[in-house]
């Protein structure tokens, strides 16, 4: 039998408590049974969240948590930045332009995080701006966006703070309060260890008084919906039921654990990972100052096709990274280290990397990469 | 233990064998794996639909697939004739206001069909109209629509017909081609004896070119993108994977019945518990020339509170089924026949709504219900 390990970044491994959960008959939504679980599933959310805002919940994947963050926000006309360092940058982009939105697209080299500086100058040289669209980890470069710093930028401004979360949320730390981030879209299958169809949107009360004057055209996306319900601990329209009620379970778990612990976790994995590329020669895509612990981009070998390389890896041997997206396709591979992993996973996927690789004919001694990562594990317990 | 019976218009029962394969751990969608049960579930969806036309998978619920078959096809300013016969009509109306399409609602009673003579008549007399958006099954109420003869009289125009067929795809007869139906919208949590999280467009040639000039702004439920990538068996958007997958078996189930068996099955189903009603003194909602298969709507006796023999039903005795929406809340209950039900399961739901009736007061002959269905099951095997 062939293994079959997911280090993709999204979606994840689901661990065998969550699919138990799954697995189970579902009970309708509109009983009493079903709002204990919503109301446990906005609880937990709120605490990973580190928000005591409204959190709504979506029959959607990520990019439905998107749209709604733009469509639900946002009037035709309306002006907003978007930064583009990575292909989730581009849909902020992408979904303002759909809704006549327009977008100030700050270009960033993919492998690089934005500067706060940047957002600061172009929100004060013009005061009709009225959203700031960003990315907590870019998953297409294994970035990470300073939420915080951009926080003290835009909340001296009339604009509001919106952050793809999708990847990041559960994995490394987002105080939406204390951070003064106005609205979160984020999704089940990454951090949450869930398959995709929940999709989950947090909003300030600033993000809500501008929903409130929304004239984008909308319907399953407009959050007013969801507002109006939420209180009742309901939802507007049929939500993934059984998804839902494994996010409760989702949560329990890492309530137990402690985000602490979870993010401390996470981080042990991505060092280890990047020790493991650099001990086998290879460099990473982000630069260090905003390398992201959700997962580590690395560059393949100078010519190496890197479809290959994710090809090889999955279908000969179970073990399921991701290639690079957009210019990068071919150069990179993407190893995750969110979800239900540790660091035996790790080894795992190093392994397989390091086959391959002289599969393939890269020059490098076997077992540089494992040795290096087992060597942090066992200096960083 | 409490039996937790769903005798809901969806969600339905999630029989074992779909429970089996929601509990198991998923797949990455970007694989030829996951490419295998996407084109499967087109397949299957094609035979269920009898449709030679592109279908599309969506992660949402049902009414995502009908703003998707709103704004995918129209543009503001156009106009659409929309049917109101039940909550469900209304929300295509609902839709057509939040894109500015300008809908030309024909109220119909609920527990009435439209005519396709009014349909006719208000096509002819404004050749502008781009759309007619209809209701198979309208679950509010439990009338069928009579798609064939609305199709014959759609296909000499301009304009596409357009239904929805959420809770009642796989349980009555939808011919699409050859009943010159333009577009369906349905979802997996009803005949799919699924959990929600999977909304279905299909989509003719003719609804195909409407989409190519529609100007509604969109993203997520663009079909445009759909389109695009489902000759590469792909989605543009991460798909509910865990439900895709299990849809799949659902469908293989489906063409191990046969669409013939299944439908003779719910008629049968349906067919029995308005023997039961009738039995029990209660009149159904439905008018006789249009009453739906999929599920019953039985009049409860004057001034009962129908709110209350729902809650007992399911709080107290473990069954579920659904009350009365809008004007009819408190004065309906509703029993689906969808899903992985048998004649035991509707016994079931007679038996417990006769013991409900009499502890709130109503006079009839305890089993009088439950005989009359036993018979016509035991006369019509």
């Amino acid at each position: 039998m062939k293994r079959n390990l997911l280090l993709t970044p999204g979606p994840t491994q689901v661990p065998p408590q969550l699919c138990e959960v799954l697995g189970r008959p579902i009970i309708h939504h509109r009983t009493p049974q079903f709002q204990n679980f919503l109301k446990e599933a906005f609880d937990g959310l709120k605490y990973v969240l580190q928000t005591q805002h409204d959190v709504y919940l979506l029959a959607a994947s990520g990019t439905g948590a998107m749209e709604a963050s733009v469509c639900s926000f946002l009037s035709p006309g309306d002006k907003a930045i978007t930064v583009e360092g990575g292909k989730f940058g581009e849909r902020w982009t992408e979904l303002c332009r759909a809704y006549q939105v327009e977008p100030k697209v700050v270009e960033v080299p993919w492998g690089r995080a934005v500067s706060p500086k940047v957002i600061e100058k172009m929100l004060s040289e013009d005061k009709d701006i009225k959203a700031v669209y960003v990315t907590h980890c870019e998953t297409s470069t294994g970035v990470t966006t300073d939420l915080k710093a951009l926080g003290e930028v835009v909340k001296k401004t009339n604009a509001i703070l919106v952050v793809d979360s999708v990847s990041a949320l559960g994995v490394i730390e987002l105080k939406m309060d204390d951070w003064n981030v106005d609205v979160v879209a984020s999704a089940s299958h990454k951090g949450f260890m869930l398959p995709p169809g929940v999709a989950i949107v947090a909003a300030s009360p600033k993000a809500q008084a501008l929903m409130a004057q929304s004239k984008c055209p909308k319907y399953y996306f407009d959050l007013r919906k969801y507002k109006k319900v939420v209180e009742k601990t309901d939802t507007p329209f049929t939500p993934a039921i059984g998804i839902v009620i494994a996010l409760t379970e989702s949560l329990r778990l890492v309530k137990e654990t402690g985000l602490d612990n979870l993010f401390k976790h996470y981080e042990r994995l991505a060092k280890a990972t990047r020790e493991a590329a650099k001990a086998l020669g290879l460099s990473l895509l982000a630069e260090e100052s905003c390398i992201s612990n959700v997962l580590t981009a690395i560059n393949l070998p100078e010519g190496m096709d890197g479809g290959k390389v994710v090809k090889r890896m999955r279908d000969t041997y179970g073990i399921s990274v991701a290639g690079g997206q957009g210019d990068l396709k071919g150069k990179i591979i993407r190893i995750a280290h969110m979800g239900c992993l540790d660091e035996y996973d790790m080894l795992t996927g190093i392994s397989c990397l390091e086959k391959v690789l002289k599969e393939l004919g890269y020059k490098f001694k076997l077992g540089a990469g494992v040795a290096a990562a087992q060597t942090y594990f066992n200096e960083n317990q």
